[in-house]
């Protein structure tokens, strides 16, 4: 059987895909990119940006109920075409897909793309739908993660909506239940009980939208709770009701709903790639054991991008694990990078933050935790938005800074520069340090951080805490 | 003539008095507070606070003009009752006034504070309105600043608003002019504008908001002009109409209004102080020539904090002159202090910023600029917010952050982020190895970065830009 050569193989076109092959071809290497599904990234089409219109429709009418506060008169007049809202965050949707593609796949070379799907013969040997073969000196796997659905609810399938569905609805339900209350359960739960739909969110687990802080956990699901009804601590059931309709069971709790939001997670898109045949270690989820340094498989010629990998399944980070693949697949090299500090951001309203190490993971003994309730901050007094709690973490003896979860308006921006500060190894009093203007959200972080500071042993070597001598 | 002896005064009790205060109490010194007006700070009553609490009801009433690009119907007919939003404005004042004043002033122990005036007898000798007097080893004058009213407009009083009257208005006037473009003329113009006044705004510069890009400024005058004419490039003059109101004329325009807000700028609070006596040297402003690092005038027992020096009169910065000048004032040890990268936000929407070094002070020879538009930024676009500039400075050779100014929403927050960043001389290419979330408005910085990266010599060291190797 003929074989077509080529030094590097990419699975996929998605975030992952687009970056490695941004690290090879400059590199000169001969190319080929495989990928039998819609291109243009999942961030794009189903996830991150179509979303976050939602939401901004979402939050612009919610933002009707502060108005009286102020004297602003004929809120309760508003009201939603939610069939227009939709067609509108589709609008965006569209443009974001196409400026996606107009910068990648849209300009492709002949042959660069082969539009299929593959799976492994030999380590080194693929072949696709079609069955042509390819050889490869190199292969990157990035073809991505699709939601979960339990196989018990296959019966009530045409009644559960993933995010793949959800932006292609004409109209929204009038009722649903949201099953699983991560990010996307959040997001979309909070979106459409403020677009109108009688919402019941739902989560086996006791916690919600990542976090691992009880207190700042404590305080999502009370202010999450008052937009919607919050079942924790048990999972969810599904059965016919007599009226057709679903009916959603969750320990003694019930309800009766038009569709099921199903935001349980995604999985990894490994079963068609046959990797027992890739002769590759795979984990006890099925996917290949790789070093998330260098995202090499063991030391095959294979590697991970993306959220094949099941790791920080998020546009930067894919973009950042496409980057090394490639230039690892591209070199040979195997070149070892220092990944970015984490950061998950749930663009809630209010936001919910997990920046560096979470909660969970810290050592309580040699932990020191600063807090600050949202409450009587000046600038979330006058956004009319001051519900909500920020724990920021040092380690006690050095001062270092290490972490913090959140739930506060205006997070997402808290966010970026507490991660950059971890990222830098600065220590608590560092940040005292920075200027705060007023009156900002990021003083509420400098009231926790005041607070963290009190708590750890290292202090600024400065008569003054705020400044440093000249 | 008795006099009171003790080791400290201060001249003041607003946000620089007070901070000063906080570093001579815990040092067990003898002190005295002299305030004869209203105390809890000028931020508090007339600045920051209320006035972005006016900022936040004029944008949420402004934000129905998007509505029906999403099927949110109804926004023709919100009506705002300005009565009830000056009212909501003063409630929200009232309670920020009264949290600085229950942090500070209300717990003054017996005779902490002397409600008079005072003047300077002799370098070392105060005497207050009733004549007592008050001989002091130091002497901090904070006693900050008031609005600017030239003598030609006094026959207009009446009908002229500063910020001392704005936010005592039971309701708006229907047209008004705004002179001066600075920060307040912007903040409170554009919210007049938006809660329904007839506004023109007026500044006898080229450049509003305090920009010195001209590129930023051009973008910003565009912007703002959308909401209320603006013009530039000639001094306002105010005439009596016929008709009774306020005629005022700038270069070719006219125009009659009700009211005419003055947003000139703030002149320090030192006539009534008698500096002559006070044996220090003067500057041509008639302000004492002092060092910013120590706060002393000169080797006198005397130091400034506050909007009293006319420089950087914001609440963070008086802040920390109040710690320098209240540490130098107990200790005598006049210790030189780093000070703070300078910031400054314009609230309005979008906001306008201006971070670190401005454009005007650097020299294009060594100095590269990195730019981008807001227009086609995802989350600008989610927001419905896309139109600003970005423009961020470093030094060509060694690619370390200068500057930046900008005008785009979320801008308070990039400015934060990029402020830290300076402060810490951090390089373009250090910037573009943090962790950058998507989509959030610091891609929109993170687009800029990579333009400026471009355009600098130093390049990290690294074969993935983004990335170091582990």
């Amino acid at each position: 059987m003929e074989e077509r050569q080529v030094e590097v193989a990419i699975l996929g076109c998605g975030s992952a895909g687009l970056n490695t092959l941004s690290k090879v071809r400059p590199a000169g290497k001969n190319v080929v990119v495989i990928d039998g599904g819609e291109l243009g990234t999942t961030c794009a089409r189903v996830g991150c940006m179509p979303s976050k219109a939602a939401i901004q429709v979402a939050e612009d009418f919610h933002r009707r109920e502060v108005y009286s506060r102020f004297g602003l008169e004929g809120g309760e007049s508003l009201s939603l075409d939610t069939k227009e809202a939709m067609e509108y965050v589709r609008d965006l949707r569209d443009n974001f897909v196409d400026r996606v593609l107009s910068n990648s796949s849209d300009n492709f070379p002949e042959g660069l793309l082969i539009d299929e799907y593959a799976k492994f013969i030999e380590p080194n040997l693929l072949e696709t739908t079609s069955g042509q073969r390819i050889r490869a000196e190199r292969i990157v796997i990035a073809t991505g993660s699709r939601p979960i659905i339990p196989d018990a609810w296959n019966e009530f399938r045409d009644d559960i909506i993933t995010t793949d569905e959800f932006f292609e609805l004409e109209t929204l339900p009038s009722s649903a239940v949201v099953i699983g209350l991560g990010v996307i359960g959040l997001e979309i739960g909070q979106s459409m009980s403020r677009m109108g739909v009688d919402v019941t969110g739902i989560d086996m687990a006791n916690t919600i939208g990542g976090l691992t802080d009880p207190e700042v956990n404590e305080q999502a699901v009370t202010i999450m709770g008052k937009g919607f009804p919050i079942w924790l601590g048990a999972a969810a059931e599904l059965s016919r009701a007599e009226d057709g309709r679903i009916k959603v069971t969750a320990g003694d709790n019930s309800v009766v709903v038009d569709k099921v939001f199903a935001s349980l997670g995604r999985t990894p898109n490994v079963e068609s790639l046959d990797l027992a045949a890739a002769g590759v270690e795979l984990n006890d989820r099925g996917i290949p054991v790789y070093n998330p340094n260098t995202m090499q498989v063991g030391d095959s010629p294979i590697y991970l991008a993306g959220d094949i990998d099941g790791d920080r399944p998020l546009l930067h980070e894919a973009g950042d694990e496409g980057k090394i693949a490639g230039y690892n697949a591209a070199t040979g090299s195997n070149t070892a990078f220092k990944r970015k500090t984490p950061l998950n951001i749930v663009f809630s309203d209010p936001n919910i933050i997990q920046v560096g190490a979470c909660f969970a993971e810290l050592d309580p003994e040699t932990t020191a935790v600063g807090s600050m309730m949202i409450a009587p901050v000046g600038r979330a007094l006058i956004m009319a938005n001051n519900r909500g709690l920020i724990r920021v973490y040092a380690d006690k003896a050095s001062g270092k800074m290490l972490g913090a979860e959140m739930i506060t308006v205006r997070g997402e921006h808290l966010a970026h520069i507490l991660a950059w500060s971890i990222q830098q190894e600065l220590t608590v009093g560092d940040l005292l340090q920075m200027p705060f203007y007023h009156p900002v959200m990021e003083e509420a972080l400098q009231a926790a951080l005041y607070d963290l500071y009190s708590k750890v042993e290292k202090k600024n070597d400065t008569p003054i805490t705020e400044l440093r001598p000249l």
